[in-house]
């Protein structure tokens, strides 16, 4: 892929993250490994990619402090790749690109997999955004302001 | 950039938001449409990316019912970018990604800007993922599980 712009120094904290892991594979190998998967093996065949590509990316993302190699947890030669706090913080976004996903690219009740409250067995919620006292906010009801006090420091 | 595979028919959602807008511009473009920037010349200015591949994206953000093109505000012979219905949808994922940028990309109190409410001037919570009773959930709390009504029908 033709090397983008870095848009690692950004002001706009969306802009960092894309820089990140505004990427397709790199979202969906993190996908992965929240469904379990830790070996390269298990990647491959699970997204299906040139060796090459699926390589670059898990350097890449380890590079990034998103996945950490460890010995495999069978004690074989195996390395394994697990999610760091920060890959596991991107969770939220990969429940709002499920819950877009769910709600435009399928037709109603034809979404095969479903995200589930372990405890009762039910769909969870819509993400909510809410202001400091507690009220449910939508996009109208919110706006991006210049951070005096970072301005200031 | 190469084409990439298509996730178009992909049966995780998640691969399916990707596959419509898992590149860096398209969310991009969308965070300038909900800072309100309608025109071209808006988006070049903010974005400064090349006129191609700007008009390219704005073309398959038309295309997949995200943005849609509409005469000018003022009157004049301009065209204009508004988000559908299906592109406000992505306001959830903007946030998450905007709140993992925060957490991990900036250091504390240097985030240059930030995200509030517009009645209580306060910034928001972080994003909540809640049960259908209304319990907090944390990512070891879910699992992706198979949709028995979508697999029978």
């Amino acid at each position: 892929m033709v090397k983008r712009t870095s848009l690692e120094d950004a002001p706009c904290p969306i802009a960092r993250s894309l820089d990140t892991i505004g990427d397709w594979w790199s979202l969906l190998i993190i996908r992965d490994c929240f469904l379990g998967r830790r070996r390269f093996s298990e990647f491959q065949k699970s997204l299906g990619l040139a060796k090459n590509i699926l390589a670059a990316r898990l350097r890449t993302l380890v590079a990034s402090g998103i996945l950490e190699m460890t010995p495999a947890s069978d004690g074989s030669a195996y390395q394994e790749y697990v999610l760091t706090p920060k890959g596991r913080g991107t969770f939220p976004i990969l429940v709002a690109l499920r819950q877009w996903g769910e709600e435009f690219s399928f037709e109603p009740g034809e979404v095969p997999t479903l995200l589930v409250d372990r405890k009762a067995h039910r769909p969870v919620r819509k993400l909510e955004l809410r202001s400091a006292s507690g009220r449910l906010l939508t996009q109208p009801d919110t706006e991006v302001v210049s951070n005096a006090g970072a301005l200031r420091s």
